[in-house]
């Protein structure tokens, strides 16, 4: 059995050696900005989780790296369109494909980028075609929809917590959930253990998500990678906020709403006091507990797969090293 | 056996059903510029062309849906994007979609309709989906392809009219092509047979694109629907302008460019000007002589596909109203 790190080097062996294939393709302005893309790596985490979960129940790894790059490919294809919808200077620290090349090359080789993902996964030797494009297009919906919802939160002031749920499961825990469910499909599965795997991805997804936004504002600065605080600097309507405008007082609304407001508050001054008003309303605590309470869910389904706690142990860490992580 | 004209209601009927299905997808903001984009119409020629395909092998014409479709809303995905790298305005008389609702709406819808497209070839009832995933795939890249060369044209001087041949292939010829394909496919036509039905549609598409060319220098004014000489005030790097500015002497070259590069030239003027040129360097005749070459090219093809001359007579009437049309 693969352990984790030994997964993500295959992963990472397969990509490149797939990237010299694409290199050779014309027109290059075209495909070099898929290959800047996917070359500046990531966690890979999807292809990781689909390889392994492939590995829980067969050895021969050659079927299903097909699928598992189709989904890592699609992964980068959807961040490379949201730095055009955000207007994102930097992504993993270089400039992002519209800034370093322009724009009409960032929408064009998106596109192509999504064609190449279907292309790797018609490659897939399944007997079940269907039902894998099945899922992979429900997913890839899926993750418009969440993109387009994130987009019309911005300029909504009533979204809900609950929409707000709905929304990081769209944009988030399905491409996991479906990264398990396409490794145990590939490798012909119990249709239950399918289940169960997507259902473990779907409540990791959103456990993360959650741990996501506690690190933004509570995060330790000095491994977070990012300035704290940038969620709060740019009033996005996370699992906090939400929660503080629902719990809040009319005191400590009319506060939080006028930093909300300020145009152009003190960057420092507005995350902390916005980290006081947390602070008192509770909302890290209530996080949390929805943070766990998703984990639980999650790990709950890990278990009702029906196979020894062995194999399932690369699961088990991945989805304790998701949680215990500091950035 | 449909006529050409039952066919054109069956598919926008089928469209419009189909439309009914989107309109209660949430959220809303995802979906309405893709309904918005494909209630407008257009000509249907690519479904159209995959429903007579199949009929010429099969009655049962509801297998075959799925698949037109899926070409069809793919074909409007690829416009829709094309609007935005080209920042036109109007397309079939209407806002464009970046223009109506906004760009990143055009961006995320265009994804989400690409998407779509795939969710319906997916639903074709075949045995043998992976090759009709593999046929649409390698369309699709080939169209992003031909789009790429397009825009790279515009900022070269040296493309050859080999070049120009290469991008219409790709941008214009391959989906024509696929739909045929795709239509015999799905109605388990012979292999061969499906290979001459592509051959006819690249040769057919590759005439088509030079009628085009054609009509928009030398069309009637009164029914062609746009402004003649649209290409020529562009400088659009067509068939007739590569071949003028290789079949030029000295003089009429310099005129040519002259032309080329005046910064704000009276319109008519130019129009008539380098329409001249062409006249004298005979290249009005150049191009009609290849767009002949093509079309007997093409109808070659359909000969050779094994079905009795009646079956195949409704791709035949196509061919020859796609030659002799005025806009």
């Amino acid at each position: 059995m693969l352990t984790f790190k030994s997964a993500i080097e295959r992963i990472n062996q397969k990509i490149e050696e797939e990237l010299k294939e694409v290199q050779t393709k014309e027109p290059a302005g075209l495909y070099s900005p898929i290959i800047y893309t996917l070359q500046r790596g990531g966690k890979r985490i999807r292809p990781v989780l689909a390889l392994l979960t492939y590995n829980m129940y067969r050895e021969d790894l050659e079927k299903v790296y097909p699928a598992a790059l189709a989904i890592e490919i699609f992964h980068n294809f959807t961040l490379l369109h949201d730095d055009i919808m955000d207007d994102a200077d930097i992504r993993r620290g270089e400039p992002t494909v519209h800034k370093r090349f322009n724009e009409n090359a960032a929408i064009l080789s998106g596109d192509a980028m999504s064609i190449l993902a279907y292309q790797y996964l018609g490659n897939t030797p399944t007997n079940n075609l269907q039902g894998l494009l099945q899922l992979f297009n429900q997913t890839a919906m899926e993750i418009c929809e969440g993109q387009q919802y994130d987009m019309e939160f911005e300029d909504r002031s009533d979204v809900t917590v609950e929409e707000y749920l709905t929304m990081i499961k769209l944009k988030t825990a399905v491409l996991l959930a479906c990264s398990m469910k396409a490794g145990a499909m590939v490798a012909e599965a119990p249709a239950e253990d399918a289940q169960h795997l997507y259902d473990f991805g779907i409540n990791l997804g959103l456990a993360f998500q959650l741990q996501d936004d506690l690190l933004d504002v509570y995060g330790d600065a000095s491994v977070f990678g990012k300035k704290i605080g940038g969620d709060i600097i740019a009033n996005k309507k996370t699992f906090l906020l939400l929660n503080a405008l629902c719990l809040a007082n009319s005191t400590q609304k009319e506060e939080l709403e006028r930093w909300i407001n300020q145009p152009a508050p003190n960057r420092e001054e507005k995350v902390t006091a916005v980290t006081q008003l947390y602070n008192e309303l509770g909302v890290k605590e209530l996080s949390q507990e929805k943070m766990e309470d998703y984990y639980e869910k999650a790990i709950n389904h890990l278990n009702q797969v029906k196979l020894n706690d062995q194999l399932k142990s690369n699961l088990l860490l991945i989805a304790q090293k998701m949680m215990n992580r500091d950035s």
